[in-house]
């Protein structure tokens, strides 16, 4: 396999050198440049940092590892051409932490907080008073409603450009409660190891959650390696204006796709148009995405992972309202998918331990 | 730019070869192999064959190539990193043909007499019972609504899997009544050759068209090199259903996104989210992606195909019905957005003249 991939690539490095005609003219000693490239390549550490490293040895790393070797033997019956690697990842619960709230929740709340001063009726106006007085609780008490309130106040009427700017400067200026650290430090070390040795077997990974997608896009790439048009979530609509001659897409206040449970599928059909190789994640919420995944012909993997570690991170899930893991769970077991103990097999939880 | 290229993928090699321990065990002679590759490397004929083949030497090859030197330009003020080099080209009329109607709209009067059989009713029913006797012109004179019936009659009511086999199916034996031969040879050998630069300077290239997704997505990766989640199109909704234990996608008889003139930057935003580097187009229906496109700071690229060659294609532009050319092309010769007259630029427009 390896071999077949060094002429690959060496075969697109010829096409590079070869229709760039100018290329000779300009670099006469195009040979020596090359030649001091290949002893470069040649003289490389044969030993290079271990894939995984922040796994325990175990059935979980195991069971990843045999996976990938399978795919990726070129002649076997398990052979998966590299266009058909694709990967999928659940991302709150799964790539990074979702307590004590989804972090989109969590942002919600301080965008609420921000924007206050330009909403003096908020004072007297639930969910909203109860937010500004530090009662999440009681702005929670209603229910669905609230929720749906709060989600239009913060995320819609705005341009996308607008609203990805809020996500960022969020992400640059709020901590974590328990860790008092950015949130995008929450991610699973694990799991970054996981997409990176995936990426460098050919596979395209991708987000699927249920998380907002414009909420989730304008940091993937720096955090997880994965560019925004790999980015699957709920989506909300929007309406192209013309504002000082130039186009612009508002944020509407109607849902275009719930991307969760069953719209896991319909998220991945409509915006990947194949079926996953392998999916990867840890609440009920992921439990058709692996059905999805795995009901395809040949070799398939589902992982789950379960939140077992009360003292690195957080331990629950069949009783957790956050990140349910009930029906998923029962499934895996009746079908043998993979379950990763956190405590048990992952060494590090986060990097920054 | 050519060299940090060879630098960057020979990393990729070394990081390959590295982190394969087992590699060096396996193949003990590594470097001799490593160097019988250098060698095919150094000894490639540095005249390959040259890009945009078929184009003809004229302002809209020149205005391509000046561009995408412009954006690859290490060090220059124009130089994009290789992940912003987002390219979208509309599909009908800028890919492929679409007279005397949209492909699809040849698939869907297939469609139907292919499934009159099971449909008696459709024999004393508008607009089917025209369209079975030949009567295309009277089936349309119903407007809209004879349209949607029509759509909903092909495009729904089936599992997404079932729907590929039948484009499959009706792309392998169908013939385009002009040139008696499949619809898929009718794509444009120059713009084959457009997708094939970019890519080769390191653009991601993405259709952006009108026509419906899932009748695109089952051969683009094979007719243009475009795979699957890199085409957007227009999509109806979706529903996840458990069939003898398996889930499968029904095709509903509702539009989600209509992916055309307003439709593709939402579609844009939606599948990418982020704006294009370059746009590509050919009727009023892509104007706003190219404004869109164009909106960004910048070097941007904008490219209308006009239809011009009775001859070997066909010649039309503001009064057709089908790729009606007249508000985008007064805006691409106000804001100087290259347009390509077909008759003068392309040597040839099919591969198979």
């Amino acid at each position: 396999m390896k071999i077949l991939a060094i002429v690959r690539l060496s075969a697109r490095l010829i096409a590079h050198c070869a229709t760039d005609r100018s290329y000779e003219r300009r670099h006469p000693r195009r040979s020596l440049a090359l030649l001091a490239v290949f002893l470069l390549w040649a003289c490389a550490p044969v030993s290079f940092a271990q894939p995984l490293a922040s796994w325990n040895d175990g059935p979980a790393k195991q069971a990843i590892i045999k996976f990938v070797a399978d795919v990726t033997a070129e002649g076997a019956a398990t052979f998966v051409a590299p266009s058909d690697r694709i990967a999928v990842f659940d991302n709150d619960g799964t790539l990074w932490s979702e307590q004590p709230l989804y972090f989109q929740g969590m942002f919600v709340l301080d965008r609420i907080k921000a924007m206050a001063p330009q909403h003096p009726e908020w004072k007297e106006r639930e969910p909203f008073k109860s937010i500004l007085a530090g009662d999440v609780k009681t702005a929670l008490a209603g229910g669905e409603t609230a929720l749906a309130e709060m989600m239009v106040a913060t995320h819609s009427g705005m341009t996308t450009d607008e609203f990805e700017a809020q996500v960022l400067e969020w992400l640059a200026t709020a901590r974590h409660p328990r860790f008092q650290r950015p949130y995008t430090d929450l991610v699973y070390q694990p799991m970054l190891e996981l997409l990176a040795y995936l990426r460098d077997n050919g596979f395209k990974t991708f987000i699927v959650s249920g998380g907002g997608i414009e909420f989730m896009r304008p940091w993937t790439q720096k955090v997880y390696g994965i560019p925004p048009e790999q980015v699957i979530g709920s989506q909300g609509k929007l309406k192209l204006e013309m504002r000082n001659g130039k186009p612009v897409l508002v944020k509407l206040p109607q849902i275009d796709l719930v991307d969760n449970e069953a719209g896991k599928p319909i998220g991945i059909h409509k915006h990947i148009g194949r079926r996953p190789l392998a999916a990867f994640g840890n609440s009920d919420g992921d439990l058709q995405m692996l059905q999805w995944t795995t009901a395809g012909p040949g070799l398939r993997f589902a992982l789950i992972v379960h939140h077992t570690d009360g003292h690195r991170e957080w331990a629950y899930d069949r009783q957790s309202k956050i990140g349910t893991l009930d029906k998923a769970w029962d499934e895996a077991k009746a079908k043998g998918w993979t379950v990763v103990d956190m405590k048990r097999d992952w060494k590090k939880v986060y990097a920054f331990e």
